[in-house]
């Protein structure tokens, strides 16, 4: 984590809002979790807001539910097999960080670990229950966050489901007096 | 929309959960609407539902309140600068269709146009309002999806903010025993 650095706020949503499975860690009673994630979304730039559906089947449904703490860690293709292996166990069972080689770091504001091989880490606090029971849909306030400076074009990779994942290879720039869609 | 097949409700996930953006079209007393957004996820697998934050300061937000239908309309790269550019203007004074050149079609449920130049279209309707007057949410359900057959290998593109996007331009598949990420 020695190269990583402090990210502002206000820019979370460009690393969020184009889709990334993410990777969520939660600590309880000292034993840590990893579970990748595609349903999350942007809901609020300052603070940051993001909305996820977690399976109430999943462990760490509970884990989140009960410390109300978590850490969306971003990982690039590099870690695509790794994303994939964690999303097929369960932390019932098994300790992820251990199994598939992963580094959990301390956060500065949650409990739950970071993990320093993604290039960006986001610690984040349930802020609105109100669709737990009905959707399984949390509302998580982003309170800090971290980026690898080293990482100029991280290629982020996206799931179309059943281990078929986009990769995210190139960028395009196109002019926009904006910076997001307005009253459109 | 004569090369567009009917596309299985089950898969729609396949479609909105690696993030690209996507066209949201609606109609209102005989005008119509089309605005970029970013800020979706998936909800629930069958029937899909989708979630979407869309700023009360948007035209489309009182469309929807009010007609409570809508289309998600899947663009690729091809399209970028009609879609930055219907992110650039508003529908009260603008007509879309005609200013960018887009061909709308008359869907099969709801009365909101497709978009003909977009790969997918998602014909939805409004299921759920609670978090709307909070954080402008919205749950859709996915009533009837479209898509084109001939698009392979479409290049969906995902924004990461003041006109930047990734482009999706190849895919990987790893060994994934199940079809979504489950008890993680």
């Amino acid at each position: 984590m020695a190269r990583k650095r402090d990210f502002p706020l206000a820019q979370v949503y460009g690393l969020l809002e184009p889709g990334p499975v993410v990777l969520v860690t939660t600590v309880r009673a000292g034993r840590s979790n990893v579970m990748p994630m595609s349903w999350h979304m942007m809901m609020e730039f300052v603070p940051p807001l993001v909305g996820c559906v977690i399976s109430n089947q999943n462990h760490t449904f509970e884990m989140l539910r009960a410390t109300g703490e978590c850490v969306i860690n971003v990982p690039t293709v590099e870690l695509a097999k790794k994303v994939v292996a964690c999303g097929n166990v369960s932390g019932r069972s098994v300790d992820k960080f251990k199994t598939f080689n992963l580094t959990p770091v301390a956060g500065a504001v949650v409990k739950a670990p970071l993990i320093a091989e993604c290039y960006a880490n986001l610690e984040c606090k349930v802020v609105d229950r109100k669709l737990v029971a009905k959707y399984n849909f949390f509302i998580l306030e982003v309170v800090k966050a971290w980026i690898d400076p080293g990482q100029k074009r991280p290629r982020t990779i996206h799931h179309q489901g059943e281990g078929v994942f986009l990769v995210a290879c190139r960028t395009i720039k196109l002019p926009s007096p904006k910076t997001s869609f307005l009253r459109t």
